[in-house]
């Protein structure tokens, strides 16, 4: 058996429990993110030096693993979810360079380590955001993978999407204009849908389209689930922000109150926030019932980014 | 008659002189640049008419005048020409807004008018940078209008590539890294085949499969096109920078070398200069032959290209 059939085969056993699958979604993705990066040693070497320093050795890997596990409806071919995981990690990824710019979030710490532009320099971190955007799409449009044209059409459409100005990239301006402004609840809930949420929508698509052309029906429970795990995400993050510290996290705390950002926290309290994000564990289990089991592992995502710890 | 088919049919009327061509091919794409940018009452607002600020009303539109003359070789559909010269244009235009920030070239004036930071601010155009890059793919991924997914993935994957870190992306990571440098002519030349090269050339070629399958020779021929008129147009970039004023540039003039940039003014000499970029439009001609009369109008572009006076 070659490498990626043992891979396919450990990835696909039905009872292998969660933390191990995670385990190894996250290593599998490490390695593709390195195959799918350009060489550091292609010029120009220090903006690719600087990319794979944004995108390798970091982060949780929620977008992969949503992927994945949404993959696993559908038995997506493991090659065509990990080049859909590794786009949507290298679109996360840049987005998380760029915010963390002077001009934006002005942040130096990010996933432990110190953020873009302070360890090389501005204008590296804004190409390399550029670079990696870019680069998402090339994976995305590379030779045919055991998946047809018109279906990979279909996932590049959702993930530019999800990236632009009416998904993340525009849930990110309405973030920068609510700097000490009193958001409602729907404001802020409209900004997060954008902002994190759509992003982390495109992942539950992208995986299921791996796997198969969805029905109309199959679109719209992902969509819900997709809608509840991302809002879901946003709130337990503000809790995080609130109640934990920067050495857990890996960024920053408490960062959005001394920026005076409207928060899940700062608008219903620690109480109701963690509520609502029970609420929306629950929205995101309900949305899956059309699947069955087959949908365990979705399942199990929904958990994790409710109880996560950082 | 349609609207559509009326201008399909002037568009392609060969005896059409080229001037009036040309006039006719920018003010078809400014309004499909219209079209396809998300409308200015979008929410986010204030992101959506930055990026319109940004795109349209501005510039020679050098590389849709590409996509549409090299779609003219084979009758390429004027629906896939244009968007495939719009996507172009807004990867060109974001490129623009990103260089000009003030961690980049840190310039004031674009095409006449305020660069987009300093018209907006600098969280703006760092999003408006980012989000015509993401809204480029959008487009290209529209449902099918006259050209077969398989087709529309090449197409996808040439863009990409072409303004990701082996390209576009990447030149401009080695032109920061030469300020104040000696290039050699040939690492002047690298350089400047990746940032403004890659992008004309990927016009070319967008244009071309805009129209059909290209065979190889096909494929070889307008490469050899496009890297000519590619280095024919940095060439007389660095001749009109030495020699022209701000006012008819629409930018700075003396800028780069100002800025202690290495250009081909300051490593060959005007006179030399000049003749380099007679010997490239005489190259790019040559290329050409292959296609006959039909590639007159591209032949008239790099004549356009070296004899611009702005």
């Amino acid at each position: 058996m070659t490498a990626a059939a043992q891979l396919m085969k450990q990835m696909q056993e039905p009872v292998q429990p969660f933390a191990e699958w995670m385990r190894r979604v996250q290593v599998d993705m490490e390695a593709a993110l390195e195959r799918f990066l350009p060489a550091a040693t292609a010029t120009p070497v220090r903006l690719h030096q600087a990319m794979r320093y944004a995108a390798l050795d970091g982060g949780k890997r929620v977008r992969p693993l949503l992927v994945f596990a949404a993959g696993e409806l559908f038995a997506a071919p493991i090659a065509v979810a990990q080049r859909a995981a590794a786009a949507v990690e290298m679109i996360h990824a840049y987005s998380l360079v760029h915010d963390d710019m002077p001009c934006m979030d002005d942040d130096a710490l990010r996933r432990g380590k110190l953020t873009v532009h302070v360890q090389y320099d501005e204008a590296t971190a804004l190409l390399v955001g550029d670079a990696l955007q870019g680069q998402a799409f090339v994976l995305l449009t590379a030779a045919d993978e055991g998946i047809d044209a018109a279906r990979q059409i279909v996932m590049l459409h959702i993930l530019a999407q999800a990236s632009g100005s009416l998904g993340m990239c525009g849930g990110q301006a309405i973030d920068l204009a609510s700097v000490g402004l009193n958001l409602s609840l729907t404001e802020l809930e409209q900004m997060h849908k954008l902002k994190t949420g759509s992003l982390l929508r495109a992942s539950v698509l992208l995986g299921a389209w791996s796997g198969k052309v969805l029905l109309q029906d199959e679109v719209a429970a992902l969509e819900a689930y997709g809608i509840a795990i991302g809002l879901a995400f946003q709130v337990v993050d503000d809790i995080l922000d609130a109640t934990a510290d920067s050495a857990t996290l890996g960024k920053t705390a408490g960062k959005d109150a001394a920026d005076n950002k409207p928060t899940y926290v700062s608008i219903l309290g620690l109480p109701e926030s963690q509520a609502l994000a029970e609420k929306l564990r629950n929205d995101a289990h309900q949305a899956l019932a059309i699947f069955g089991d087959k949908a365990q592992r979705l399942r199990d995502l929904a958990d994790l980014i409710v109880q996560r710890k950082a």
